[in-house]
């Protein structure tokens, strides 16, 4: 990634600071914090984190700990590396000297309550005051869009988590424990050349492909029964999501069923999605395909999730909450039909949304032979 | 772990709230979830939460969605298991209604200030309302001492990466990238019968052993340097941690020094420990023989951590913070000394705390040979 597209970057992020009333952000969250500063390190615990950024109109400060300094400098060009001692709030005094704001925005969807409390202390008792202003999905909603060089990036991703899965699959056969197929998927991913999975893999198989989010179990795969695969892996930070359901032997007539129900449904939606159009839209062109069929109560989750940095980012496509789909916009289109006790069927492939509509970024040719 | 264990647990936990001036606790950090539930399930993302407990005097409620039902139901034994639909705030104003709570405990350390403005919503608008106390490390502070159960399997995943470790010391050889040796690490770990590693290896060659927090690289590991090794894996869920430092060649003189230095502050601290002592006194009889030769500028960390469900949990064995250590908490005791550009030494066993002192969990006899 150029140094060029993270200067963009912060400045769309300080044109906005004027309509959202701050003279200065604090960035935690750590796809965020990559996002702005090419800053790569991971949060060691929940708890533990790595760095936090603050951003006014002239300057950008990179405050971490004496683990990560050298690694901050080298990474986050264009921010000022400072090594604090004693814990991010005890430091807290010092950037408010620095950055000369009035009103910091912090990520509320992240900061813990905690931190906002002692930081609270700090900004009050500062010369002068601060104010905290609360910033609701900022960086996400910047994040939503992704630049050339992003989907660049997400292809290669999503290209390469195809050729793994092709692999799995011409390897399946029964008598395989699912933790093993598992871990096969995982070993393939780590000797490409990737950042390792983007989380862990789903191998469900017979019951267990009627659980949306099963954990692979030391059940040993049988003959004739379906098996969930759903997979990703990070390239150059940027994460993949791909599921198949694959059949070892002869599918039931159920399962031919629900299965192609599920490949309209998908395929339907990726036919009709255009940007323009709100989410809430997007997932009923696939729940009411399924809904017709009969079987809306056995498809409990959305049908998909923007992806990028994170697995799951926003825009979440799905029932609830109606968001204008746009250009530029990566997301997964997973519908899915789950018989508990029986099994299930998801398909899930990664698109980009063009101008013309949606385009599928993961290998779309196999697999799809019942 | 017996169901009998977790009875205790919730026992010890509801005998707190008198004194902390609650009637219910909400309970959502993931390795306090499983500590008091037996709840196994970690959370996707930072942001997603796979569930939350509430627990009063009487009751305990798990509260979950739909991808998470039937392992809660499996798993959470004595628990009564609730899937919400639209999200946790929103089933919050019915969890309220089943609680018959007025003072509601939450977990000031892990709540993200969102979630908690959502629910001050809730509880001010429930009737009769509810208040939100913050709880400073309830349950953290009840996973400081191990039980016998806990020490049992703490000891398999510190024994299980010992042996681990003495294999990789043996393929060790110039010409290796720290890269693979690191996914080298992993594999061995996860073909034993483990949850995986506990965080990533650490892997730090030649002048990069001088980087206390070392990400493994592409550097091809050269003659003649010293070689961090940092490793920890997860076996029913509990960590193991352990550090050596190898030296592939003839080591010069001043790595000779440093070596003994640390590994001299190391055992002085693991036979002098005892209960009833401060950690901050703890740290200081290992930083005492550092700073004696002349190096307290490069000891750059504490002396150790916690370790359980968590790698790093309280308490914290560093200069800053004192705590007074007590029979049965497990922690870690790793000086280390980093020379910029040069490179390092860190030495890291796992012991226990017993009437008498600290017992090491880790094989401590290969690779003191120096």
């Amino acid at each position: 990634m150029s140094q060029f597209m993270f200067e963009n970057r912060l400045s769309s992020l300080r044109n906005k600071f004027d309509i959202l009333g701050v003279d200065a952000v604090w960035i935690i969250q750590p796809e965020n914090r990559r996002y702005l500063s090419s800053f790569k390190a991971a949060d060691g615990q929940l708890n533990e984190s790595s760095g936090s950024l603050f951003i006014t109109l002239e300057k950008a400060f990179l405050l971490t700990d004496s683990r990560y300094t050298i690694q901050a400098q080298e990474e986050a060009v264009g921010f000022e590396v400072i090594t604090h001692k004693e814990g991010l709030t005890n430091a807290l005094s010092h950037i408010l000297d620095l950055l000369n704001a009035r009103r910091l925005g912090f990520e509320g969807g992240y900061l813990i309550w905690d931190i906002y409390q002692k930081a609270t202390e700090k900004t009050s008792q500062h010369s002068p005051p601060v104010e905290l202003i609360p910033l609701a999905g900022l960086v996400e909603e910047m994040r939503e869009i992704k630049e050339p060089e992003e989907l660049e990036v997400l292809s290669r991703s999503a290209q390469l988590m195809g050729d793994v899965l092709a692999r799995i699959i011409e390897e399946l056969r029964p008598g395989l424990l699912e933790r093993d197929v598992a871990w096969r998927i995982e070993t393939l991913i780590r000797e490409m050349d990737t950042d390792g999975v983007a989380f862990p893999p789903i191998v469900a198989s017979g019951p267990n492909s009627a659980l949306p989010h099963a954990i692979p179990t030391d059940r040993i795969i049988g003959e004739d029964e379906p098996i969930i695969l759903d997979v990703g892996s990070k390239v150059d930070g940027y994460c993949s999501d791909m599921t198949r359901t694959i059949f070892l032997g002869s599918p039931p007539s159920y399962f031919r069923e629900i299965y192609h129900i599920i490949r309209e449904a998908q395929v339907s939606a990726i036919e009709s999605i255009r940007p323009g159009m709100k989410t809430t839209e997007a997932d009923s062109i696939a729940r009411d395909i399924i809904k017709k069929a009969g079987f809306s109560d056995f498809f409990s989750h959305s049908l998909g999730h923007g992806i990028g940095l994170a697995t799951h980012e926003t825009p979440a496509v799905g029932p609830l909450k109606p968001v204008v789909l746009k250009e530029g916009m990566v997301f997964t289109i997973e519908p899915g039909i789950y018989i508990p006790g029986k099994g299930g069927v998801r398909l899930e492939e990664m698109v980009i949304l063009e101008k013309d509509g949606a385009r599928v970024l993961t290998t779309n040719k196999n697999f799809y032979s019942f």
